[in-house]
């Protein structure tokens, strides 16, 4: 209704292709189960963020993947968020380490319970 | 009072390194002017954020400087901490394109007004 | 101790009426809960939020939920009190469909992040 | 380069015309002085929020400005964007009273201080 | 309108003396400000907060200054708020050494730039 | 690795001497969990927040543990933090209804919500 098939398509489709590239399972599920709650927010969420913003060529994904896992480690209110991106930078190539850095490093800018809270998830996603 | 001035001094010595590397002049100026108002917060700025984490080896200083950006852009409450790692950034080899890319993600996570407020710091170090 | 009795129970009856007509079971279960903690503090959230807030004429109760939900999603750090005043605003006459768009329109405001988390302590309420 | 010209003109008039419809004059600005630091996320800033959200016809644009005055008054660090925002819920027929019943409900949501900061803020918009 | 004139009064008085005590010039001007954007919410401010909190016996004033500067450094986005408090803190007998100690240990809860930005603000205060 | 360790021990224990000081037990298990996660990190939570700001002379134990309490309340986003530093408050003297007193005030500074959850933790604790 609020979008024409045709236009969704293209940029729904380009997302879904980028949505796998970084979060091929944790990722889809999450976009399963919002799709139960509001189709059309499902939609957005793969339009826009995946889509247009993570289609852009002007920085790499694993650069993007840094930047997104130290904004959800700071404002630390979005746990299960972060989970899903811990494992979508592990598939774009990041270590472990490296993850354990970004989010060590947020203990100056956010605080040592963001940091301690960050590191605790990320530990929940290395043992699944 | 609070350190042995000789186990300050090698940690500091250090910060002072890493500072210069990403941010020779705001950061300086900044710490200058804290140190007028607590010299011991001054010491622990450069001991711990730039002395201990930027120190460590696991993780570039490019993407340390994106997980700062990104953190700083997403809280939204810290904007003249924002525009010294923004300065740092061009320090450290991220172009101004990169840089916005950086920014303009964070529209997805923390928000449109975050990402358009961030946008106008980055104008404002890129005008300086 | 901290109030006149004859004071407390006029903005605290009136507080108890608004209570109900937004949200009877869950707002009074959190009432009940608090007032084991601290009853001081239960009657507070009773005077202040309801008895003096809620009981304003300048706006309806409709557009108060509103607010409410936007401002809980938007803050996301407070699941618990998000999920009560989703009830009350299906209460006072908001559709589940219009609960809904008030949580996607805040991906704008606040990140995708927080409107999932909105959308699926709105699910668990709708189910309830 | 990242969207297709077609696709993006549909979307993007399609905000425009809503962009008008609850901000002409502040919201053109912003749109204008962000095209000069990103074109790219000016257009997406029209797309998504005014394109798509704004679009849905799930929820009035009266209780869709209740909304976003609610959430920017608790975030409580997008001044700027607050201060649009305001000035929207003018244009699409909120009163002076009831703007500031929103932000002085915050007062129980987010706290006093934020509540404070929104009241000025709508008291400069007034002013304008 | 929304409250009885004998009901207001007392708790509105007893804020006032409250008030006072804690902080005579800066809080009664930004009392003053509000009451000319929104009257009832200036006589909330005096009554809820000072009337009913500040004259709770169970925790002395030195106490609940530090408890304010601590939180609204740590939140960051309510500076003039956090000013008028270091202010009151130090009529209720707090030192400069004292408020400095209590913002530069939030560099451990909240993150170096909010206890930066909490340290600049207490230089106002100071030089005032 | 990243620290000599002569220099790490000082710091290092003075903080474990603190940590002792305010909360023996919680605290431990904490670091012990972290420091299977990133030892290095372990290292810093006891080295700057107890090694350095705790030890500092120039604010009381009673006074630190207010602060802390007062920020994590308002932050509403650390509660396993928030309940070490309740356990850590009452080992160094403050009592149960002082510990409500701080948190029933953060409704004043951050919301009536961050207050209730602030005291259900505050419960737990207290009956653990």
């Amino acid at each position: 209704m609020n979008s024409n098939k045709n236009i969704r398509s293209e940029r729904y489709e380009r997302g879904l292709v980028n949505l796998k590239k970084v979060d091929a399972e944790s990722g889809e599920k999450v976009v399963e189960i919002l799709g139960k709650i509001s189709e059309d927010f499902a939609t957005y969420l793969i339009e826009y963020p995946f889509g247009d913003i993570y289609n852009r060529p002007g920085l790499d994904l694993r650069s993007r993947e840094i930047a997104t896992i130290a904004a959800l480690t700071a404002l630390g209110n979005a746990r299960p968020q972060l989970k899903v991106h811990i494992s979508a930078a592990l598939n774009v190539g990041l270590t472990r380490e490296e993850i354990k850095e970004i989010i060590i490093q947020m203990s100056v800018y956010s605080g040592f319970p963001s940091a301690i809270n960050g590191l605790t998830a990320a530990e929940e996603v290395f043992n699944e």
